[in-house]
């Protein structure tokens, strides 16, 4: 199978920004686990900041021929409807994964406005998100 | 490993009710095939739709080596503070499930009371949230 | 025709609570005359406080022939997405009933979280609502 | 007994509109039906897509002698303090009633600003609804 | 084609009233203005202060052979949900307008009830609104 | 002095209807007192039931040399949108009055749409709520 | 008749802060302006910025044999719960009045926690709210 | 005396669930404490998971000569109006306790859909709450 | 043990004012019942109608050895920010008590902005509220 | 005339993406259609994903002679104040566009952050809806 | 220049209130650090937890010269309209400070009803946001 | 000391928008003036109009020696729980600044969502917000 895995905002800083939410582990190491986890697939990564990009990723990856998308866009996942419009131009399901359980965290993190168009929802178990969310496609 | 899978309210129903949601499975079928999955690993199954009795199972639970509990609450999940507490009183990690994806069904499905003290939340991926919520623990 | 009674919580007290608000018959006089009124037909009664059992009612309910169920879940009706799912998980036509004018009581018995799933509701007829109900099956 | 039926705003279309929703039977005919249904009682019928005018029928059937009003105010019910401080003006008790669920319906039709004057509330039952609260007065 | 122009409450005052925002031309003059740009088509007029009295003209327009019309329901716009059903009982494309730009005026003209049914909506373009909103027939 | 009282919806109904809150002066009776109390100036007085004749009575006002017009809009107060503009498309200053003190009723009755573009409120005196805001041109 | 004009927080400021609001008379003047039209009757004048003072004033006034109490609290109009129940611990009646339109200013100023309790309200006629809420009393 | 302790959901676990904020004693040394404190008086002890057992055992005390009832309900607290409606359907006075400070906690246990329907509430002082509410009845 | 009994705004009409809903001893009669009640004890009483004064108060005690503070802040409850601070400033124990339920008075009432800084709540036993609380620091 | 029109975020995809609401026509085959549509004038068009491009270009074009700017910005539409402040940077007159009828679409689309700083608004006429926007400038 | 440094209730306690939040400073100390700072200028130090005598002295200012005053309000900031009306009144610019930065406190202290009065605000650098905000006006 | 001044969305056009609400300095002016007034530190000057930007210079910023960050997000600071994230990824203390005060704007500039992660605020002093903020680093 071919998954793309796209991390959104800040998730660059990850290993190096509040360690005790997010684990130690910096995303290219996290990225390298998930390729050995699914070596038999091909795995694509793709990181950005900007929310624009991140929605032109999900506008390419429409004729790339993934099997499944995995989605962490971080901070935006609380407001930008323009995600959520990118997920909904493309036909490839997209996962929506968050490393912490955000439900336990501030208020803004309870409300994602791009869950009612994604296919499922993964969050709390840190790196291991991603892979249980490529792992949806495989079952 | 030991796990142990709780089903709340309505989904006794499950195989019979808006299929189109839920799928056709029985909940006896989902529950075998997740046994067939995780046939290494002891699988303990109970549902119940009785709030209090929900509650009286997540606290007997304490004292019998889980090593996590799988929680689809059904309804109660949207309202049950007693189920929060209940998952609060004990030890045990709890994996909230849900097998549609919440967020895109009806406003009142958007609010779960419980994620705040799970682990993590799963939803959205069929009979499968239940295997993909136990695999959480194993990786 | 036959049909299901169903009575939720409290309202075993009907006749000994709130006179002011519910009457002086008890419940077992409101059936009395229901059946009475229905004597042609076949009329089933059923009470519970316990919300989980009323949802298991519902459910048997499936399989058992009626033409139509008349609810009155009192408190539950305000807050039970559990009974709503319930409803919902079946084929039978549910119509909601109250006995008091619920509108014109306290703020909190203005919202019904069943109506939606129900093909109706009357209330503020007192016993009356009742054989309005069952009658609306019969027109 | 003697009866006045009150339809508001709209209604006039019954039959000609959203026939999925109201039904095809036009509102003459709906009226021709009621007063078939109870032809040992005085039925009268009034209908207008004037507010004003509504209060004004309902001011004069003070004085008419009417055992019971049905009123269906139609789009009125969810904003008409008006209407609402007509029912309240006079003595004669009034059934609110719809054709449809309105709780299954758009959001802005889930409030009634009149149930609290009403004497009960029908909902749901198409035509009929005007039946059963009519039915009302006589139990 | 054929076009009917509906303006609600207060637009007979245009011309007279606050002329910052609503220009110095009067309704007569503004109609004028729009039946000499739609020389070649047929422009029908009506103004009613009465919200009664636009629900029975909408209503009537249903067998009038209209391709459009274009409705300025003035201050009803913001609460008239009876005027909303008229518009949704009748099959001819409603084009809702507005002289002023709404928007940047008092909270309570932020909300339009009627909207959600019209085929779409022109604000801010002072009496070219109307023409605009005609003209969107003819593309 | 030249003075326009205007009475809105149901208070045709004025020593008829509950008379706890309302006196049980009729509104003929209301104002002769009023002419009387201000018989040197020019009272002129008007009712309707109807929101689009009050707003059409407050348009012909402006052109009748009135010092000022004293507006109880009954329910209308609450929500009518129609009469605030028609009172902001006139130059006449306008005064709210009430007869009742509406902030120790119903909820509903705490909002007054219409009391932004008036010149001021008086209410809770009876009918000599009136008076007082005749009374205010005069000093 | 004997009445007790307590004015609030910052009212001593009258005729020098925003002059464009409350008028360029100073509090002394307006009150010998109300003393000169009440010349007949026994006019008491109290003024604090200090919110228990004017509780501890309102609580004194119960023995002095006051007809009616005139009060114009300021700023305390919109959050004081203490002066609403001193109100409310007294029986004598009082008459909430305000030189400005409250409601045609800040969003803030649009709610009174007092008003309730109060006899009734008269706002917007400058320094003449006092002497129509006197008035009251006479009429 | 004769007093009824009703503890509600999950009120079991007491002395093994978070015990920084409930104690370590568990519910049975509580009620032997509260029994020997009050060892003139009888006392009985109820505890149950489940809504509607514990609406049951109000019901079921209005017939046993309790001079008063101290309930801590647990998180059916915040949610549970068949609670309420069951203490509301008796005559005993029931006192509600919590032994922690709920207003200290979180967000939703501020809430109490109880308290308006029972004698007083008392909260915050662990184990004696109880003491503190049956103690009340005493003086 | 050292105790300060802290009565806020109105409290000093406690006898005279709204009978039913506080009884009809004075605040003196209380205080001396209290004293009496706790004669072993050392019982000191304040009251005061002026939010800071009250602060003032709260601080000193800091310095005067009190076991615990037991305070009726009357309706500063509702909204005194200024009081939660002072509490939050001293090291005392502080008992939240009123003497009527205010959970089935006022919606206002409901909220209280001192409760999460104090010890515990006691409210509904009339001058038994203050003696309860005391009482507290005693078992 | 000189005419800039600015497509914001996923409108790129139009013509690709939920053709059932955006229709057929690719962004290119749209202004291709509106340059003829106009061509006797001057019609720049751009497009981005990124939200600060879009400002950019709106900055860029107060120097660049244009007499009106058409901007179709997307899901950015209801949240970015971002480009809020952009339209109000400039002196061009801005008029906001939307393919379709943003208010018959889900809750969040009937927000616009930007209206107020627009000079108009035109939604719901597909393509058409910049060929109005366009012509609102020559009428 | 001159300046006057206001600071409201519970300030008095600073350096002995929750030193965590705002340093063991103790007021009298932080004054004498100001005074120094701005040695070559004048400055006014006062103190009050009465919320009407922090106006009194606001009004007393605008005569005696000051170039700016430095207001503190303490927990008066959240819901003084007393204190904001009295900054309204005066001329002299009012720069409000806070030595915690509010925003990262309780979600009460997010809200000021003060700064929409103010100059500016200046929040979260302990004692040296009075500094601050006397600075502002040397620049 | 070195400072890092980063001006968010909008801020490059300084000097020449809305001049009443930011001044006629354009942004290299007021950097200009900032970097004379810090003559002996290290100022760092950056702007950019897209968001993620705006995170990645935060970002990078962690490993450049900065003392301390100044920051104007613009229009973000109302929405973005990015530049929210990104601040709290590093461990330099940010210090947000508005140069108007933005509390007396519009009502959505009232609410920043990223105050709670900065060490301190600084709003309404025009250019001079810049240079305190800084200042705030070496008192």
């Amino acid at each position: 199978m071919k998954f793309l895995f796209i991390n959104g905002v800040n998730l660059n800083m990850t290993g190096r920004r509040e360690k005790g939410v997010y684990g130690s582990l910096t995303l290219d190491q996290i990225n390298a686990r998930i390729a050995k986890y699914f070596k038999g697939d091909e795995c694509v990564f793709y990181q950005s900041n900007i929310e624009g990009e991140l929605c032109s990723r999900l506008h390419a990856a429409a004729d790339e021929g993934f099997d499944g998308i995995i989605l962490n866009a971080g901070a935006f996942t609380h407001y930008s409807y323009a995600i959520r419009d990118a997920i909904a131009a493309i036909d490839i399901p997209v996962v929506e994964v968050h490393m912490s359980n955000v439900h336990s965290r501030e208020e803004f993190r309870h409300t994602s406005v791009i869950s009612a168009v994604c296919r499922g929802v993964i969050a709390g178990f840190g790196a291991n998100s991603y892979i249980l969310a490529a792992q949806s496609f495989k079952l």
